[in-house]
């Protein structure tokens, strides 16, 4: 039986046996060291052509995205980074500079966070490969995990979707964003290659979570609908979302048809925003600190199912992630 | 300027420039946690046909070694291991056994020591990948750094050398091993194949070790000659080592020649053994608890340089790495 007759989530089923089933299933491993901390561990392995290519991505963008995905998922923890090891696996006759480069964006994103390579591995490949490994570390009582949501928890996300996407399209088939002015462009374009890790969040949560208030979440990087759907399922609960409430960057509004729009947030993917839910209070605290974009879109249920309301022509439907987005 | 112009240790040294220089240089870096605890990580990258091969190697001890290279490297730093992370890049084509049986061989190494694998990554590769990074905390008075050997200090080793290069010899050559019975056969190939990490010495120090000496070290897995002159190197001292101390095995003293036997003690690799250097009066109790093959092997001196002293024929010479081993 080969890899590719059961698929990566058949395989992934297979390897979960050989973990202790209490750690896996977030973002983040999360390992008791002492009595009021946490160590929180993700690895990611990115393969060119793959993960990257030289037609959308620099080298430097390559190591600021690696760095920034694996942030994201200890702020979807609600971590602080310690570090980062970086592996790398490089053919004999790769150019210098690119690694060089890659080392670069690694440090233009992991600096903003104060976050050190801490040490790695370089060996000898036919594929360029790339393994980072980032740990941090959280209170027991402020671990942010994807099983904890609750009926009548709000649901907030901390800034728009569907930008990643958007930019991707753009460097793939620059013609569609021909209509957009170079500053809109850019701002799609750099929304791909430089996401942010919301960090930024955390450090506003320890501040006025002063309650202790069970948090759940995790972040958007294969999509705000499956980042919800993900959260329900994990959590035994439902959710209602209401479309209207789901910010639309500007751009978006100019630029594409609703239907499209809604599509890419929902499905696009690689955003790195934050999918908390949280008590209503709190949450209406964290989006005025937040601020730009930043919204409540929904709320948890006690229903097994994820309802997306259009309020507007009073229709609704069931979010899943198998038919993507369909139209109302 | 490509790869192949400057080496593996030309790009280390250009890469260097990215990390904080007080972590790199170990086995391990070591982050400050808390007060009283350090957070030790490392990384290894594996390249299918680089670092194994299906000629000497099955996938189950595939995963043994790479579960017992990074462990090892705990226990260099004198670490008590927490957990380890394993990102697997794979072709399609693949068959699920293999995957399932390197698995099995991390488990069967990482069971003894109660390390758990914490999570991992699984994505589509043409290479065959393995990156495992393993994490766990010592005590900041209980750090085993290669820079901290001093003049006097015992230099000793925890067991035989040279036996997983013989293991492999034979692997890639069976004729070599023909004089030898089927069981000396096994005990080579086995000592390739599931090399052991010394977490045991670490807890034997754990508990002899009641006067915080400052213990130095590293494991021996790029061979005995090389793990003595990185400690000297790192230290700024030097060392002179009595050949007549070093224990050399049963099979090797029936087997091989004098000058082949010592080649492979020293320059072998893969054995993943500890190197210590620690008060005189600590060694002679460790070795003792440690038991077969443990030995006291020479002493650090104030010189700059690492020297091999044959008592038998009163000659000596200097170890370097360059020139691997020459007749006396």
């Amino acid at each position: 039986m080969k890899i590719s007759d059961i698929g990566e989530q058949g395989l992934l089923q297979r390897l979960q046996q050989f973990c202790p089933s209490e750690i896996i299933g977030d973002d983040c491993a999360l390992i008791p060291t002492h009595p009021d901390k946490l160590l929180v561990v993700t690895t990611d392995l990115l393969i060119d052509n793959v993960h990257f290519s030289d037609r959308t991505t620099s080298p430097q963008d390559v190591g600021f995205r690696a760095a920034s995905a694996n942030l994201s998922d200890l702020a979807a923890m609600g971590a602080k980074p310690l570090g980062i090891t970086v592996g790398l696996g490089l053919p004999k006759d790769l150019d210098v500079n690119w690694v060089e480069e890659v080392y670069q964006g690694l440090i233009q994103c992991l600096n903003t966070y104060n976050t050190p390579i801490v040490g790695g591995d370089v060996v000898k490949s036919n594929v360029v490969t790339l393994a980072i490994t980032a740990f941090g570390e959280v209170s027991p009582n402020f671990a942010i995990k994807r099983s904890t949501a609750k009926v009548g928890d709000a649901i907030l996300i901390t800034g728009y979707h569907g930008l990643s996407k958007a930019g991707l399209e753009i460097l793939l088939n620059p013609t569609i964003g021909e209509s957009l002015n170079k500053e809109d462009q850019q701002t799609l374009i750099k929304a791909h290659q430089r996401p942010k890790p919301r960090l930024d969040v955390i450090d506003i949560l320890h501040l006025i979570n002063t309650n202790n208030a069970i948090i759940s979440g995790m972040d958007s990087s294969d999509g705000l609908a499956d980042a919800i759907i993900q959260i329900c399922r994990m959590s035994g609960v439902g959710a209602i979302i209401e479309k209207d409430l789901i910010p639309v960057n500007a751009i978006f509004k100019k630029w594409l048809k609703p239907e499209k729009a809604l599509d890419w947030i929902l499905y696009g993917g690689e955003d790195f925003e934050l999918v908390l839910t949280l008590p209503l209070d709190l949450a209406e605290t964290l989006v005025k600190q937040i601020g730009t974009a930043a919204a409540i879109i929904g709320q948890i249920t006690s229903e097994n199912h994820v309802i997306l309301r259009n309020s507007e022509n009073k229709t609704q439907k069931k979010l899943n992630l198998n038919d993507g987005f369909q139209h109302f």
